[in-house]
């Protein structure tokens, strides 16, 4: 038995080891993409034995699934968020851009990290039902925006279920694109300008 | 100095080497990813020999440039006439997202290809520039077209240049969910219906 400060310290020690061992593998996994990054390389860029490694993670790929966890997490935590703190949908969805705005400061990790789940998703079943299933989860949450847009009367009598299929395909289009902005000013006019163009649509014109 | 019709005959075996090893790429890269595939392996898979590879491609990554301008070159036509064809800049769309339908047939292997290609040009200088140089030709074409629907007073007074990046995006994120569709056919509705709903969103409603 630890004396409990001891026992409190220690595990304070195993997240900090784990955290680390994340984000290194965000990072690296963004450069050089996942199968270009072995286990040996990630232990050493993160400073950490194989043997910590294999502590907190079963493999390569159990670390990967983890990684997506821990993107879709902070995405629902923040969207949900920007639905609290706004008194109607369009400003909810703005709130949302916003978010992303900020939170993609650094394009070659996060983005690079997006686009490599979403290429093993293709051919990897595990990380496809992974994938899959927040995706299906956020079409539906669009799905209920969209109808709360139309009962506020902030949008014309449209279709939830296209309208939500419009939205989350400019979502996935407009973070592929963030690689090819020459800034990130200039990616968040062209992502607010984007969502601007796509509630113009959505408005209702008897307001 | 070959008799000419033995020359045709080299020349055209020559040519049927290129475009199965260019498709065995397709299928192999789609399946298992550009990293994780070797050239042994496609030389096998392709049943060619490695000088015959290399007579045709200097590298794994110059065959995968080539891979990435054949597919360009595929959808440039293919808008071309989708455009020709038409009579106004809606039409025209629709019938842009119908060659998209159609030409998506075996998602596992074009859309792979797709997301692979993105995925490379994140940390690829080489990739990145032949990847970002057709999606900004794609934007300012997108944005004439946009241009001339408003001109013939098909869509309202927008932002072409807004228009143009929620149609890219749009694009994009379709490309993105194909592999999340069910079936062909589920897919095809929901392209078409996402391509209407935008294009209900920039209708001119004074026609």
């Amino acid at each position: 038995m630890w004396p409990d400060h001891l026992e409190a310290g220690l595990r304070r020690r195993n997240e900090d080891t784990r955290l680390r061992i994340l984000s290194t593998a965000e990072r690296r996994f963004a450069q050089r993409g996942y199968d270009a990054t072995g286990v040996a390389e990630l232990c050493r860029s993160a400073g950490v034995s194989k043997g910590a490694f294999y502590h907190h993670f079963a493999s390569k790929h159990d670390l990967f699934l983890e990684l997506l966890d821990s993107w879709l997490a902070a995405l629902d935590s923040a969207f949900a968020a920007a639905v609290e703190q706004a008194d109607d949908v369009p400003t909810a969805l703005r709130g949302m851009a916003d978010l992303v705005a900020e939170g993609i400061r650094r394009p070659e990790q996060r983005l690079g990290m997006f686009v490599e789940f979403w290429a093993h998703a293709q051919r990897d079943p595990a990380i496809w039902r992974r994938a899959a299933e927040p995706y299906r989860r956020y079409l539906a949450y669009f799905e209920r925006l969209i109808a709360k847009g139309i009962e506020q009367r902030r949008f014309r009598q449209i279709a939830p279920e296209r309208a939500a299929s419009l939205l989350t395909s400019m979502a996935l289009g407009l973070l592929m694109q963030a690689s090819f902005a020459p800034d990130d000013e200039a990616w968040s006019d062209t992502l607010r300008g984007t969502v601007e163009m796509f509630l113009e649509g959505l408005e209702d014109v008897r307001r």
